[in-house]
């Protein structure tokens, strides 16, 4: 397959559309960039300046000019401009009617201003088709080519031929347009980029709490009381030992959190006899950040595996086992095998591992392009029954471990029960009730009220209407 | 950038386009959702009911009329109701003809009816225009705006034009429209959302087989013969010991089974002297799943290299230690070190986590957001190439660990062999025929065949043809 | 809901469009596959084949013709030719004409020819439409349906009406189209399927050269030594120990290498006092494949994690232990509890363990769809401070690993210090240089620099432009 002679023809490129001219407005590190993209994706570039004779590191190929000789010579003019100083666009309404207006502002707080940047500008420019787009993304990431944070921009705009003809220039720029809507979305994507994880806010900050709650109990039960009583110095227990306790006892907690809400609900929407009041606020909110507050216990309980696992590499153990055997050797006793207690660890550990497999197995689910894949009866069936049984297993893991000393007085320390106890008191709660929520005379009324059906309605909905519709 | 005064001006909408009027026939839990969504996207909405009086419950701002009324109001119709429930639109074809009838419906089984119920809707109301479409969204869904599980709406129709318009809608509801083409489509659509993991159906079943079965053949080698020949209770063993003997037993074999039917496939070929013959169905289904079974594997090997770690930590295995070790000091024996031993011990080892490490790496790469980044090529390397590393990596294991037991007589109990025995029986057989197949020789064959070349072909392809033409 | 009687209505499809009629020229392996899939979609298709009569193995229901009679049928003519063999094309000019020629070859190697097939396909009928596509799919995966690897079809064209005609043919075959642009994207589109993990040459020889260097580093220490100096054999340490110590110095380096760029990026930012130059090459590819650096070293992470993981139940270390314990019971001496070897040891293991499960998090977070789900601050955060807090932890476990041996002269072995100390000299330096530039007084410079302020600059901005622009 080698080279034929027809390589040496001379090359000319015949685009059979002309080169679309875009207008940018601002000078700015932004405009520059994106000025420097569209040039290479095949556009020609015209700058808008208020000094254009002052404009300097312009991408060369762009011509610069006055606001008004700019936009007299696109259709499409791009505003990388601060929304403080839109005023100037007053002046220019004449030239800009029925242009189109892409407005790239963001602002430096949440919810800034009453109306969205683009609103605003829509406002000042009523006779120009206002569209918003480009503002999540950054120019480091439009010089660099590296889009590896998001090549997703979002447009939205009232007017859908111009909002068109900003989409397909997004997808020339080699990257991918999401449609929002209307221009009322504006705000939405405006404040999109200054957002920082804010549905992990409050799974984060609770599970924080818990932690530190946890740690410091555990302190006081496992480091000061020997020290008080024993004058015993087990400082060195804060590195693995006492972590040891907080992590799984926090992931069991928010594990039983993920789903005491949906427990909640039922329990209220039984009481109401009805689906169609809203749930309170802390409800809704809970409920929204329930895969949040899961991942997060999952996160936990990882740390906790890996703490069990490096238990037999620490000096402290092998150490104390070695001592141990030492005496054993020495003073010539017998070590009779307990069989119980080989069932009981054994089974602890087992409880422990399925757990965590279910656990994990909940979290690839949750991944966003596993969870696109399945369908709505799947993801119930994971998130639902797979989730239960995860619930399940980790809490008799839990209980095991207790084995027999659970509640046993003599593991009191200033009438503090060990932590495992007070993490059970959740998890157990809402096994419990959804025991009961799911005995069959309670599982009917539950099913027919969230098909719909209502226990006291004015307009009792005729039978046949039920049946009719969907 | 504090605020400026322009922020006072009042603000005024000013939408280009008129408000769209949407109508909804049926106004069960679904119909209503969907109202409701839509009124809060900015469209308006108008409800056909049998009894628009007797309504209730129906989203405020929206209207209720009759069934001829409502779609009056509309261009487009979107049919929140059950397939049984149709024959009244026989009556209103007038009004419908040239309108764009949305189907929304699903049914209670996969295939219940001969044809899918947007090809029954076309047939009853031919002169409109049918597009199915958002029947796998629910309910709770739409209210909650927590659609973790799937933003996906399936569209499918004859029309385009009718297509497009439901395709815009999908998309200001902020959801993710999915053009599945013609109405030919609409029953596949209708059985999507009854499927519950279908293509992992047949892998589930077959490792569920295989660990019972190995599971009870360790159990008759491990608990029962011991407790018949020498009264020794190891029940406990249940728990861990023989989970991990079981689960690794499974993931091996089930990790061959991922590469056996290519081998089959490539036999067949071969064997044939073409690739244009179809495989027995058994074959197809089989090379469909691999993906499943191969993940199933990993599973198992995720669970028995957790079940592994645990050992030292385990009663069980301290108390045997301890015992050895104080018996070893009691009677001042020597215990010389064993390099031979030390070295296959840390071989075998060594094997399984690097078996283990790209059997990750194969688990990550199947991921659909990692898997659609890659080419063909390269996903070709990565499955084909590393899998066999894999199931060697893991067949050398597993190999090691017998060690010089392997297959002597005294290990057999009841004339039963080691279960590790039993699983390398199909990795062997698989790497043994790959092994063939990757000979000059015969690769030479194969990879002729692949490119459509046959053996016994009537019109012989010109040479010249043949490269010619891709 | 049981079957009622208009099931049995007769069903007839009505197809509000005709059948569209696509030509293939060729009628190679993938000509027929695709010809195939298109007569299964509901598309007439017509072969253009330099001998009709000849030609074999087509499916059944399309025809075949010469090319110039079946080019009359259909404005669309897909052509899977080698490239080699697009000379007749120059004869059909006239026919082919205004038609829509799709380009689907391949070369065998990147770059090939000096313009890609499309171009000079342009070239040679320059009155047609020409459109590249459908090159990144394998005839296989048209055959059997499992499109695992990949169903995108890149698609790039000047004629942008030709363009959204073939995206329609690929979305209806059930495939994603994603539009490239101009035709000057086909020779990325083009080289796109020879490709084998372009990004991930530099990272994988790299890693490679280190895990060999040290290897050897580690076999002259720990294997040649003891066997000159002491007669030792300890050659069963290459399987288990060594590498243990070869992944977690490698993993260490490749991860300090991740932010190396980026720290000598703000260097030469600093220096240059401006940001608008481009720095050198190397720098650019280096900050372009941080990702897979990282993702690499995690994978030698996880390595390490899991060979430290099985330390207890090796044979060795079983049997060292054992030894240890047996001659300290024989000898009946004491063993005290040494407690700042406890805290050295358990905060050694305690911040690798908190250091890998960021690392984790971190490989987490860079999977296409986790990355597409955050935002460009989210992005930052995550990359930018968890990345930096986990070199800290990496490094600080490394640093408290050497604990009080760490330089001393003892452990010194032909003048070679441990390898651990050769792994700290990049890490450190990346983390004492990246504390400098976040001092207060250079992290505003730098700030200032990256917001596009120059140092030097002939036409100073005005502050007022500086504001107001983005």
């Amino acid at each position: 397959m080698e080279k034929t002679s027809t390589d040496a023809l001379p090359l000319y490129k015949n685009f059979s559309e002309k080169q679309e001219t875009i207008c940018i407005f601002g000078t700015g590190d932004f405009g520059r960039s994106l000025g420097l993209k569209m040039l290479q994706c095949g556009y020609s570039v015209v700058f808008g300046s208020r000094n254009p004779r002052m404009s300097s590191l312009l991408p060369s190929g762009a011509e610069v000019l006055s606001y008004s000789e700019a936009a007299q010579k696109s259709d499409i003019i791009i505003l990388t401009i601060h929304r403080e100083h839109y005023d100037f666009l007053t002046e220019l309404t004449e030239i800009l009617s029925e242009k189109i207006l892409v407005d790239v502002s963001n602002n430096l707080k949440i919810n800034q201003y009453p109306e969205s940047n683009a609103e605003y500008l829509a406002q000042l420019v009523p006779r120009a088709h206002v569209v918003k787009a480009f503002n999540t993304i950054s120019a480091w990431s439009l010089q660099s080519g590296a889009l590896d944070a998001s090549r997703q921009v979002f447009v939205c705009g009232n007017d859908s031929k111009a909002k068109q003809r900003v989409v397909d220039i997004v997808r020339t720029l080699g990257l991918t347009p999401l449609d929002q809507g209307s221009l009322m979305a504006a705000n939405e994507i405006e404040n999109y980029p200054l957002q920082l994880f804010p549905m992990w806010k409050f799974p984060f900050y609770l599970s924080a709490a818990l932690c530190v709650f946890f740690f410091f109990y555990c302190v006081i039960r496992e480091v000061i009381y020997p020290y008080v009583y024993e004058k015993k110095d087990t400082m060195f227990r804060l590195a693995i030992s006492i972590p040891n306790r907080v992590f799984p006892v926090t992931a069991l907690i928010l594990l039983a959190l993920v789903y005491l809400p949906g427990v909640i609900a039922a329990i209220l929407q039984l009481y109401r006899g009805t689906k169609f009041r809203r749930f309170p606020n802390w409800l809704d909110h809970w409920m929204l950040c329930r895969k949040q507050l899961g991942l997060i216990a999952l996160g936990f309980a990882f740390l906790h595996v890996l703490y069990t696992l490096v238990i037999p590499i620490r000096y402290y153990v092998r150490w104390r086992l070695q001592n141990r055997t030492a005496s054993q050797a020495t003073s010539k006793t017998e070590n009779p095998f307990n069989t119980s207690y080989a069932w009981l660890n054994d089974s602890y550990l087992a409880l422990g591992i399925l757990g965590f497999f279910l656990f994990v197995l909940l979290g690839i689910t949750s991944l966003p392009s596993v969870s696109n894949m399945v369908n709505w009866r799947e993801f119930r069936f994971v998130q639902s029954k797979l989730g239960y049984l995860t619930l399940i297993l980790c809490t008799a893991h839990t209980l095991i471990y207790g084995g027999k000393r659970f509640l046993s007085p003599s593991i009191l320390r200033w009438c503090l029960p060990s932590a495992y106890v007070l993490a059970l008191i959740i998890p157990c709660t809402v096994l419990v009730i959804k025991f009961i929520l799911i005995l069959p005379c309670v599982d009917k009324t539950l099913t027919r009220i969230r098909q719909g059906w209502e226990r006291n309605t004015k307009f009792s909905k005729s039978p046949l209407n039920g049946k009719t519709d969907i």
